[in-house]
């Protein structure tokens, strides 16, 4: 059982150690000697200590049982604060850092039983200048950011779960490049105290996963939402198949994906609808940038004023724009979120799930760039809760995503109706 | 000019500055001499370097001007980042921190051209338990919280302006106190990242300062909001006197208080009605208690797991009580948030500005309790802006403030308000 342990879902990990038929040190070696063989192709990890993750593990399976997680292995991206592990950013100005406290839904987690297995790599502040990370299924490519460890070590076994983060795309897009699960839950589930704040108004906790029900368990075991029920789960709910105004940026496999995954859901009996949305609702990708910009500029005004030759030169023009752009403009932003979020809240009036392309493509060539948030920054923006499930693959024989997203709050429907409808389109 | 230069407003030190009239390095002496002399009878600071203040006034006085802040000394409430002085959160478990950044709107301050003078006193984690502070007019007496030292370092002039933070009534209830101005701007308008969370969705940054102007300059200098022209101040507001559902908590002399002004306010020609809301109004004081208990039992989850010795009892039995609060109950509190601000856009479309008390009366004696937040955490809670003006005295000769009430970003419309208002009941 050692030898594949690291391949277990989490929630199997968690059976198996409540029940005695597993150690969390078992799995935890497992998941450690899968790093120990991939990591320097891969290169997921921006800190890990194999003593002090087994270290947790023993004490895991000395102590009492603490919670669902007790004895599993969570990776976390390193944007997201950590008392006895560096935390760094990915930026030379947090070089050796080491946080005071753990994050809210770091010490929660280890309050519901989980080792901190170490710190995935992230984009430089969880903004665009990549990760050094590759992605597990084709090393030229891109594993997508700003989550870009988090997604690359699930996808790679090396652990079964992890915290990424989410201000445009950045954990539906990887999760999606990858080939795994990506939860964005309802803004302001998952606390924020102990993150790295890049835009107040738009940054949610979310997570990756191999399976719908892990990805929601680290959610729900750390923000206190209601585990949906996955044994019992005959969710068939009715579907609006939104192109998005972007649907010309997609290309044609994830275009004849989208027309499958609807057409087999028809088939096993699912209603599926076209869902369209006034032509207004685009305005909602400006504001995407104008918040994040206008927000950016203030929360990283530190960095800029003090170590601005320790940016890069991405970030740095991101920063003089939201520098140049006028606190009225970040108003009349929130304002259109406010106005399209109500379209959206018409659109769920008839459908229970949207379901929308996760990515414009698969994975693009080459590190340089970790791809397009097209298909997320709308839905960060209007806080709703996203689900990414794998469902084919595209041109270059890299994974291709599908994504559900639900009302306000509503996360056990879209995370039960992305359940469902993996294992429908799988069949 | 030296020897006054401590009772300058921001403004006008900013404008003597600005025309060569007055150093930075004299103003700021100006101000340790007053704290030289007074601190250790009202203890406001929790961190002062006389000689990295200096050091900061030589640079600007030596430098171009940065910004409408040039040379001007700002206290900090010690809930908010520092890089280069220590950030303890009045708490043990933090004694001798040292944050790598400066927080988002100290950034911004520096930016502006502000001289950081030092951090003043809070109550543990912005929560209950008091700091050492005491009340400038009366020692005996506390001068309210969380925002202790701040509104009391202002009113005894050892600093013209200070940040200070809301999460139920610690902006608005000190400086009516202490007899000074509070400012708490609309929710999202001074950036947050770098400030200790305790409660995500109520957490606000406010300021305290002698003057409106003054109030109003720190926070829009730091978040980007325009000045309002008090310059041309000739605002006469509709006003709407609330009593709220709490008027039986308020004493003889705050009610008299609201009446006069009210009476004032109509002699000069104002127009000032009654202001009634649906009683069902009254369930966002619960709604504030809820949604703070159980963010804030996440947001020190690291503190209390791991430092549960090093906190007060009431810490511990508020987070205790936040764990025990489900998050359905979470949740319908942030739905009564919703519910009871739809209520207030109602009551603004009749008045420009509500009139309402600052705290139930005049600063309790003794320091182990900093007073009852009751007439302010509904209006943090709806993120509404207030302004809090000295306007008269109470039973024990110690101030007592009116609060005016703005619409949602209506801050300019409150601040002139409060503003105008302040100098016709002086007259």
């Amino acid at each position: 059982m050692a030898s594949v342990a690291n391949q277990f879902s989490a929630t199997q990990a968690a059976r198996e150690i409540a029940a005695g038929r597993l150690t969390s040190e078992t799995l935890v070696r497992a998941c450690l000697a899968r790093i120990a063989e991939r990591e320097s192709t891969v290169q997921a990890w921006a800190f890990l200590d194999p003593e002090l993750a087994i270290e947790q593990a023993r004490a895991c399976d000395r102590g009492p049982r603490r919670g669902v997680l007790h004895g599993v292995p969570v990776g976390v991206k390193d944007v997201i604060d950590t008392a006895d592990m560096p935390t760094a950013y990915n930026s030379a100005v947090y070089a050796g850092h080491r946080p005071r406290a753990d994050a809210a839904c770091i010490a929660a987690a280890r309050r519901a039983g989980a080792v901190i297995l170490g710190k995935t790599e992230t984009t430089e502040f969880a903004n665009n200048h990549p990760a050094r990370t590759r992605n597990p299924h084709n090393l030229s490519h891109t594993p997508g950011g700003s989550s870009s460890g988090s997604a690359a070590a699930v996808a790679d076994q090396m652990v079964p779960f992890a915290f990424g983060t989410q201000t445009g795309g950045s954990t539906i897009r990887p999760a999606a490049f990858c080939g795994v699960v990506g939860y964005k839950p309802t803004f302001n589930t998952i606390n924020r105290a102990g993150l790295k704040i890049v835009a107040e108004s738009l940054d949610t906790i979310g997570t990756h996963a191999r399976t719908v029900e892990d990805a929601a368990l680290l959610a729900c075991a750390t923000s206190g939402r209601p585990m949906p029920d996955f044994a019992r789960n005959k969710a068939k709910p009715r579907v609006g198949l939104y192109r998005t105004p972007h649907w010309d940026k997609t290309d044609e496999p994830t275009r004849n994906l989208l027309a499958n995954v609807a057409d087999k859901l028809r088939v096993a009996g699912w209603t599926v609808v076209d869902a369209d949305l006034p032509p207004q609702a685009v305005a909602i990708y400006d504001a995407n940038s104008t918040i994040m910009q206008f927000e950016e500029a203030f929360s990283l005004g530190y960095e800029y004023d003090n170590h601005r030759e320790l940016l890069s030169e991405d970030l740095r023009s991101r920063i003089e724009r939201g520098r140049g752009t006028s606190r009225d403009l970040y108003e009349r932003a929130i304002d259109v979120v406010l106005e399209v979020g109500a379209m959206f809240i018409d659109a769920f009036r008839t459908v229970d799930v949207l379901l929308t392309p996760s990515a414009p493509g698969e994975a693009p060539f080459g590190l340089t760039s970790t791809g397009n948030s097209l298909f997320n920054k709308n839905w960060t923006t209007l806080g709703l809760p996203c689900v990414t499930v794998p469902a084919g693959i595209g041109q270059k024989a890299l994974p291709l995503g599908v994504q559900f997203v639900g009302p306000y709050r509503g996360d056990s429907t879209v995370l039960l109706a992305a359940d469902a409808a993996w294992k429908t389109i799988s069949r």
